[in-house]
């Protein structure tokens, strides 16, 4: 495996709550920061709702676009949860009940006293040709099929059936990042950043700028595979911040709201 | 108008910050929210990355299949800031400085000491048919173009825009919704919750599990234009729960996470 290798993937949220705005989502950050550990460069994200048509297309669309897929959401019990189903049709295969995981759920329904119906055994539906994500929190396990990782939305099930996924990831090149923050505003900078920018190809450099305290300023994000180019640039940085009256302040300016326009 | 027409939107939330994990997004529960306000259903998000090819991918997919298209992020004035060349590029209009957004860039650079420039001219940049978001929070207005709206992604910013682009939104059917909460499994509800769905199509019944306080137990919630429907649905709701030995709680249980699987 070449060490620059880029390994992709997509997030694939489902779920109406999210769209509606009842619920805010956080399992796209924590699968940005632990993919990016393991080397994989989250590319894509999707919010799609409950809707057969709209998983489907999701699914097939990015599956064939990036080294990954992970879906969150949809595969509970109740019969807005279909995406079992979903991931079945996008790969032309049977839904079946696992023989694994109707095994590991009749076990925990009988343990919690609880009779073992059809509807609780519709956690176990997989497509035909799955692999499944076991894990000690969720009663029902995640699965994967080829590239697709099927998760569920509650973050900590999430996260456990995410260290199940671990060992089927090839691993990429983890990105590096190195913020510097600085009361400079944006427009004042922006050309000697891009002129550093042009000559640090092979980082990526964000501005994020604020205005906290009455006053403008950025945050820069150096991003990139090698940490000696980074501290190189990082370097440059701090001089044109001084240059233009900021103080550099390494580990960034920390703003109630900072997020980039 | 008709009072039931469907008025659909995407959300396209632009910036490598967001996919990284770096910065959390806060906007798409913003529109999802307000947009239902107005009668317009958010129906996908997107989060994708400051990558020319695919914002122009992405703007072109979603408005040809959504009402509109809200975009946020990467209209500021550095380098990594491209989504003003792109939704040009995608309607292939021509970007010019839109001479109304340069008049009112230049009065707040001057007024706040600062020497005009090119760099800081960059933000009155719109493709060549485009309306401006004029407000009171940004120095530079955001724009649309037909059915895309193209906003910062700084939050207090992008809500002063939003405001700015509700007189040009045709308002369709909002959306209402009741929650009831209760200490019922899934497992244990879900073929009458299914059996409620089917006898009420014209709502929209989610399910959203949690454990909590070492016991499991979900949210409903029930998601129509028609209160009265919702009304006698949740009262059917209410008894099944009971029936079930679970205390129903209008408004549903408050739990520290909580998020359908």
């Amino acid at each position: 495996m070449s060490e620059t290798r880029l390994v992709t993937a997509a997030a694939l949220i489902i779920g109406n709550e999210i769209l509606s705005g009842r619920t805010h989502d956080v399992n796209l950050k924590f699968l940005g920061v632990e993919l990016n550990k393991l080397g994989i460069q989250v590319r894509e994200a999707r919010v799609v709702p409950d809707d057969e048509n709209e998983i489907i297309e999701a699914v097939n669309q990015c599956r064939k676009k990036y080294s990954y897929v992970f879906t969150t959401g949809g595969i509970g019990p109740t019969h807005d949860d279909i995406t079992a189903d979903c991931i079945a049709k996008a790969f032309g295969q049977k839904l079946i009940h696992h023989p694994v995981a109707e095994k590991l759920l009749r076990e925990r329904i009988i343990k919690m006293g609880n009779e073992v119906t059809e509807a609780r055994l519709r956690m176990a539906r997989t497509p035909e040709n799955a692999d499944l994500l076991i894990n000690e929190v969720s009663g029902a396990p995640g699965f994967k099929v080829d590239n697709v990782f099927v998760m569920a939305g509650i973050p900590r099930v999430m996260q456990a059936m995410f260290q199940a996924a671990i060992p089927f990831l090839e691993r990429g090149v983890t990105m590096l990042s190195h913020t510097i923050g600085g009361y400079v505003a944006e427009g004042a900078i922006a050309i000697e950043l891009e002129s550093l920018q042009n000559n640090y190809k092979d980082l990526d450099i964000g501005s994020y700028p604020f205005y906290f305290g009455g006053r403008p300023g950025s945050n820069f994000v150096l991003r990139g595979p090698s940490l000696g180019r980074i501290d190189e640039a990082a370097g440059k940085l701090r001089v044109i911040i001084s240059k233009l009256g900021g103080d550099p302040i390494d580990g960034g300016v920390v703003v109630p709201e900072d997020k980039g326009n």
